[in-house]
């Protein structure tokens, strides 16, 4: 594979946030990331925020949900009214669908057997929402990987999230486990108040298509493990599927869970440690990596 | 996205295998990959035959696998044996590990609350076998997509099953839903009595490191929804979680199953179509695709 020395310029130039020289020489001693992420330092890693982070109650646990209010501040501010007037206590996931994705809001967007049913009131939050798909490259904090990927020139991290860009724009990309806001066929039809994660393979054409408004960080077992939906799409033809929601609510201010920085040199030797895989399973190690497969190490305090 | 010569020319004179030029012309009038299949002539369909397919039957219902034979004829004739003497009958799932894995095969293979378990006998099958993790390019039916890919210098599909090549070798590439033989350190540790199927986002760094001997058609979601295991690599921890398989015998010759040809002119275009995206729903078409988000039509007749 070759690499190319593009990327390898703007990963040096840009990630470079942290850690002075003599940490990197350190670094070079780990052979295996697991070893890496075990010995990080507390400044390796950042905290979730309570206010930037939702918890979601599904019958078999929870979900946590880091808001991306960088990328979608008008979103995320509705997603924070939502959940502050408990609007999606008492909702469900309503559609499931395999290789792909979870949804999950009011039912009511479904309930095509009871065509009187309200929707559910959406309190202070607004109903209208533009789109909010990308951002300039410049206004976000970005680290570039080197991969070549298929659908974007440029791929990296902004705050543990995968994004992508073209080196004017830049925008979150749809890997496993990324939320975003539910639409239909008008691009600002969603503001929300109903919602999805990918549970499949990345469905990357749907980058700058969707307005991404997050990521699961734990709990993603509770929404890819569901049954499918048998209704197309992967809706739930019958109420008595949907799974019950009771509540949607902020990470309680006690809960400490904390995800690797992504601005790091630690970070960087962390994903050469992901490419090389110099581990003692591998017989034909890759030599590179894609965007999707690259796993931000979390810990639970 | 640029796209890339090489790509192109070795598409076009590899993938010609079948259907004038009159049929081109037609092919061009298809505006979304959905009306191109459901018009679709029968040649442009094969049938999966008896003797290259086994179902595997779940308490949630029946997993159809083809067999990769090409790829890995002496793994597949194991796994025909050991079908043949209905080993897998009685055998268990014993890993569902979110975003990566679920495992069958012989539950002594994890089953350390008890030291004494004796392994099934595998009959007239063979214990030890060659690792059969590529063939070289030109033995094996291959038609490229153009598409950058982080893992491998040429990408497409064998008969069906996703596929990458470096132009002297060709792989199988673990998109989801292929289907893998189980190994240990040793990368000879595999036999086929135990198998894997991907439920997660392609990890193509296992690509040219374990024996890919095939890929799920049908139900999926029998083995994608499966609870995830507690134990490290989600494996169950407790006989009790085990997943029973009632069967794995060969499809039954009424069964008619029908995929879509990956060596015709039909598919390239069906591919160019899920690239342009050009659909009332999209509003910025990526004008790129990855290999493992190509998924490839079947019916059940």
């Amino acid at each position: 594979m070759k690499s190319s020395k593009l990327l390898i310029t703007l990963f040096a130039s840009v990630s470079l946030g942290t850690s002075a020289k003599a940490d990197q020489l350190k670094l070079d001693s780990f052979t295996s990331s697991a070893q890496l992420v075990a010995a990080l330092p507390e400044s390796a890693w950042r905290q979730l925020s309570p206010e930037n982070t939702i918890v979601m109650t599904l019958p078999e646990g929870e979900v946590v949900i880091e808001l991306a209010s960088k990328f979608a501040p008008n979103h995320v501010e509705n997603i924070r009214t939502l959940v502050s007037e408990k609007y999606f206590d008492g909702t469900s996931v309503i559609r499931s669908q395999d290789n792909y994705v979870a949804q999950w809001g009011d039912t009511t967007d479904v309930d095509t057997n009871n065509p009187n049913a309200k929707p559910k009131p959406l309190g202070s939050a607004v109903e209208k929402l533009e789109v909010e798909f990308f951002e300039p490259l410049t206004s976000i904090p970005f680290t570039m990987i080197e991969s070549k990927d298929a659908y974007a020139d440029l791929v990296g991290f902004s705050q543990g999230l995968p994004a992508a860009s073209d080196g004017k724009k830049a925008w979150l990309s749809h890997c496993y486990g990324m939320v975003g806001v539910s639409r239909g066929t008008e691009s600002d039809s969603g503001n929300g108040s109903g919602l999805y994660a990918i549970t499949g393979h990345a469905p990357r054409h749907l980058d700058l298509n969707v307005t991404l408004v997050g990521k699961v960080w734990l709990g993603m077992e509770h929404l890819s493990s569901l049954p499918r939906g048998k209704g197309p799409l992967g809706f739930y033809l019958e109420p008595s599927k949907y799974v019950p929601i009771s509540s949607v609510s902020f990470l309680p201010k006690g809960k400490i869970i904390k995800v690797m920085r992504t601005d790091t040199q630690e970070f960087k030797r962390f994903v050469e440690l992901r490419t090389t895989r110099n581990e003692e399973w591998f017989i034909e190690p890759t030599g590179s990596i894609e965007l999707c497969n690259i796993w931000v190490p979390i810990k639970v305090v």
